[in-house]
């Protein structure tokens, strides 16, 4: 066992989720949940995706290697098929603690915005 | 009972409330409450407005259906008619256990900027 | 005794303060200490300021009157005198618990930039 | 002793960290991992940067005086080399607790945009 083997939660929600129907410029708006896995296994993820007015798309699956990060891109979330313009929130279970925080890049207008904010930890 | 039955905290502060009182471009200047409710039970939110310089404006309700998420405008909060270009500050309480993240549009010039934060749990 | 009388912590603290130098346009680079008071009590802050290379400035005096927000701009701390263009630190201390969230403007390019985050709580 | 002795934690991670690989204006792209230290006594941290797709660099000394804030340069953390345009997260362990927030400017398109967040405590 590494000294890192607990660091984080299982558990961390996101509640403003929103993907910018429009772009400028040389970058995309996009949003990206970001993950960092300190210990020494393997970290399955089960992502949840909500919405304010229909059913949520549960439990996609991805997988987070020993000591690595990753970027995951929301609008990459499989059969997630989060529209463009509509307001989400995010559930993220994980196989072993991890942590997650959560960035925006609005490039509506013609300069680019960004957001970012730790996810709120519910599990240890 | 399901899994997520209490992920979260049933009140949440946040200090830095403002609306601009501008803005350019094809977005409006705006602030969000956005809330996840992960459980399968309806959260009923009492949600207060705290000014600078005058009394609160309390308790005005809003209702999260089961396993849903909402992002409510506060320049749309009812009763509460907070001014543009004012210092406010926002409480949430919630009859079951939510996460709530409040973020800010700013197109007062001309491009738009965008800050957000988890809000500050205080009641389990 | 109202029944919000414990909300929040009573040591806050903030590591990444600086105040740009320049500004554009119509709105002024600035940092706020956003604060909330959901007390029925007066809350009596002390605001201290560290910076990189000397002697921290300690026990600034501001009070935010029982259920009142205010939003202190840093650049109107009294003796503090943080100079723009320079790194410093924010620890707030209140004589009862409140919630504390920092935010900057920063306008020295020709639009506007926000960042936000509610400040690190350290004893309840 | 002072009154200050254990403010924060002694281990902080960071899941999105990335530097633009583009600048326009007077400003460049850059992340900052800003540390306050309150405490007495110096700080002595090992920062460590993960990445997607290769082994995490270790334990890169820094030092925090007493009573001091720094705001250290990601693209300046000697050994760690990180690349512009890659996505990365940091792990900071101190050897006293301290509070750390992080934020990235980014100037890629012809204004600049701030985000920050404080980053997740694991370890008191």
């Amino acid at each position: 066992m590494s000294r890192e083997m607990n660091e984080g939660a299982r558990v961390w929600l996101v509640p403003d989720g929103f993907i910018p129907e429009e772009s400028s410029g040389s970058q995309e708006s996009h949003e990206a949940v970001c993950v960092l896995n300190t210990s020494g296994e393997e970290a399955r993820l089960r992502i949840s995706v909500y919405f304010e007015d229909r059913e949520p798309v549960k439990d996609i699956g991805v997988v987070v290697p020993p000591e690595r990060t990753r970027h995951i891109r929301t609008d990459q979330l499989g059969r997630a098929e989060i529209p463009r313009g509509v307001p989400y929130a995010i559930r993220v279970e994980s196989s072993i603690p991890v942590v997650i925080q959560c960035s925006r890049m609005d490039t509506t207008q013609a300069a680019l915005s960004l957001m970012t904010t730790i996810a709120h930890p519910v599990r240890p």
